[in-house]
């Protein structure tokens, strides 16, 4: 039997979020500790509400804590025009008996660091701020991450601006304390995210396997490519966010070069960028892993694989 | 017998907090409910000794609660230049005894204030870190917090770079959180504290009323005379953050005009700087009462006046 | 007989600037070899219509040359709300017959520097985009300016966005340019110029000695006193641009520190500042000796005496 | 015979410039009126004389101007690492006779451009200093210009920082007035330049076809990917430059889109990003059409049968 991962999810639920939460209950290969919720693709209590809906979908009874319901300094800035009115538009679930912990999430997340006995891979997809708000409150915690691995940024264009990522735009202060902090960071941005692109005959091949995971996944990616192909004008919707989770299952299916990755912290068209020296054009060291290449192939593989075990119980 | 006004002091002492500590703690119109520190101007272990020690000298029991070791964003800078390697180099304390509470300052800032059953007043002389994060933890302590009263900022130049005043300077980010919060915030900046000159025949004269609060400030004050001195090239120094506990006993001490004041908190030559909308040149609201008078001599004399009381208790 | 002092004068009238006019054609102590407009107080047709009118009402044969009619980067922005409609309102002037040069500001200005056997001090009131674009297009003229005296700037606030002064708000790359030119800076800012009040007891007083120069001062500081009330809400209206040409006439009326000048040029809050380095706060020289004093009543005393001379003829 | 496209080329040489040259002087789709000269891969100096050099090479008496030796508001910044001491490393040529034409680029551009009966387009290969400053001095030329057709900028990341392309790099705020100006712009950015790699199978190839364009070519060549594969590390040199000229030959090489085009110019880590809004994010028009796609064959091709040609007269 493999030895299992341990991981925090922090997350913003958000379809591909949601995604990223289905393989992270379903895979063998992942122990998932807790999901910790951010305001992102919507408000923090729609946020909630998804990833609580989710996991009592699936019947997991993980802990999730509610936390930071706004950005550092930004504005809140939500993506209602493609995760729709709730934040997970297009499915419809059982009434929620499921609850959120009564407890903040940074306060969860700096204890639960703080008394844990081995490093813990944080694995982040959404804006930054619970996870840059912990390491400011206590900053011995940097010392209990093996490392954080987050979907977010993009070597190349950025798909909220011309500049910038979405994640990273919510929250690039978040982001900026987060690649600065000296912890091994591990980043998934757009130019591997976006050829993870999600067709429909992708999403009804898995949705026909049946089952709670695969078809949920099914009804989710309809309407999530749907929207994507409004807004983006491309054939079916980049499944960003489950890439990290995919990788942790099976190294293969992502390349990565170490890079300085500096953010764009000043408001103007630049903000939130993540500049990434990929050719080492400045004399600074690399701060984090850059996802270079993927495996769309064995990327799918691992999705589908995942998605369709039986469920755990 | 007059009602006292509740406060938390946030602080980093630093000579001129120090005073502030001690007015704090002997007038009749404070009450005096807990002492925040936070890294500023000296590192924060060393600003959370010196508060203990003042504490512990004028044998006062208020809990000491230590915070954030560093800004938001910015790379920590501190005052040694002003206040020494101790952060209040110049008086000798009896060996420490009084010990900093085992719980993080905004941790207790947040509980302390959704617990309260009136609006607190939270004095704030230091950089913002501590209340920002609060802020950001637990959005609804806004609406527990009757104002924020600042040592900080600048009409006019800034001390620690042409443009800003040095708290402000520490943490820029913090200040700009502080500064939209919709927190009714009282700003005391450089344009009075600046004429808040202590000069030696004013600490000569506290000095020689005898007493612990009295002797101790005339101790600091021949220090940090001598620092300032040499640093700005003026005759005395500025004793800046005690402005803010002087008004609170008597407030024909400063004159208020309410302005728009926007942080600068890009990185740039006026990082830190707090722009005064004082000629309403802008068409935004204002956002804080900034202090533009100071009636010089009725300062001093509540200063000693409050000093030379006899210790409570 | 004194030597004069030979002084190009670049400037966008605006009531203030006629006033440096009216000095400049009257003083025997200077030299007005050519004037340059450019825009700024208001359009650039506007402010050499107004700099032609007040040239032919004095009967002077000046050279005036149209230079640029907009910043380098920033989108034009004028004054109308303190000089009216016309740039110059609350004058009537003879129909027009004098006209500007055939020739572009900034061409003459380099091509008169090149040819200059002596420094030429060059005195900018407006904008200091021509001076700027003279020098990146002929960058040896540099060797040619004994002085850039400008008005323009602040230590203190600023008066057109509580960070900057007007002047350098309109173009801050060009004055970017300017300081760091390398060329002898002298900036008069608001820091004294907004002593210079002209109240009623001033212009009437000086108008009341007739003759074209004084007449033309009070009517033109009648309305512009009037329009700074409204705007600003002081009684009198601040002339800014002509301490620069009475300190050539009278070197004690100013009091100068040499400083470190930086401009804010990011677009932000303080877009525009001029950051004067006056404690020596960072390691960098001196760029400029900024006026840090003015003796009033001796700035009155050479502007009535200046203008009340006999015309020359 | 085909009409010929009148052209005046701003440049930098630098090898890929000097290609462009070569191509400009041999096709005959292209008039080339005038060559102006800007500081960017080297010196201005030094660009100019390779300029001359490689006209007086080829037997042209095409007019050659030198314009502005530095950005309007940056250091200057050079390229020596790619090009070499001269900006032309790797090539011996004759002793130089031909000189550069008693006149400043700027000048000689809005004198050639207000006389022109019909529209010109002006080719830039280099910083856009020169282009910018022209139109800021004299803004009726934008009118006599057809088109802007640019080598410069990226849609993803840059060349000399993780962010900037090096034209855009050198001079950003020449860029932003040039996209802001609103002449049709046509940016040929890294997006396609960097697939435009010539490796040693293609120079050789073209070197053996003899004739001195041929041989500079092979020769310039040689060095140029030498350089490029010891700073880059790939196999090859992207020959930039000519892509645009390459262009104008046979409009089929590369597809373009309209996209708003917003030029950072704050100092900061994406300081001189060219962020195009390939996916209409922002509400704003397009500025400009951006090379999406080359025909990397076909561009290979026009190279060589252009350079290949028999000299011209």
């Amino acid at each position: 039997m493999p030895e299992k991962k341990a991981i925090l999810l922090d997350c913003d639920p958000g379809h591909d979020d949601a995604v990223a939460i289905l393989m992270a209950l379903k895979s063998e290969k992942i122990d998932l500790r807790a999901i910790t919720v951010v305001a992102g693709n919507q408000t923090l209590e729609k946020n909630v509400n998804n990833t609580l809906h989710v996991c009592q979908h699936m019947g997991s009874n993980v802990a999730v804590y509610a936390g930071c319901d706004r950005p550092l300094l930004k504005e809140p800035f939500h993506a209602g025009f493609v995760h729709g009115e709730s934040g997970l538009d297009g499915v419809e679930f059982e009434p929620l008996e499921k609850t959120a912990r009564n407890r903040h999430a940074v306060s969860f997340i700096t204890d639960y660091l703080n008394a844990a006995l081995e490093p813990v891979t944080v694995v982040a997809t959404g804006p930054l701020t619970n996870i840059a708000l912990a390491l400011r409150l206590c900053p011995k915690i940097a010392g209990r991450i093996g490392e954080i691995l987050l979907m977010g940024g993009s070597m190349g264009a950025g798909n909220i601006t011309p500049a910038a990522e979405f994640n990273m735009f919510c929250d690039p202060e978040a982001a900026d304390i987060v690649f600065r902090s000296g912890i091994p960071v591990r980043m998934v941005g757009l130019d591997v995210t976006q050829k993870a692109m999600c067709v429909p005959a992708i999403y009804e091949r898995i949705r026909a396997h049946g089952g709670k995971a695969c078809e949920l996944f099914g009804d989710m990616m309809q309407y999530y490519c749907m929207m994507e192909k409004e807004v983006f004008g491309v054939e079916g919707g980049a499944l960003h966010d489950p890439v990290t989770i995919a990788w942790l299952i099976d190294p293969e299916i992502l390349r990565f070069e170490p890079m300085l990755v500096e953010v764009d912290r000043i408001p103007g068209p630049s903000y939130g960028r993540t500049n990434c020296d990929r050719h080492h054009l400045r004399s600074e060291p690399a701060n984090a892993m850059v996802a270079t290449e993927i495996d769309v192939e064995r990327f799918w593989t691992v999705v589908e694989e995942t998605l369709k075990k039986e469920d755990k119980s």
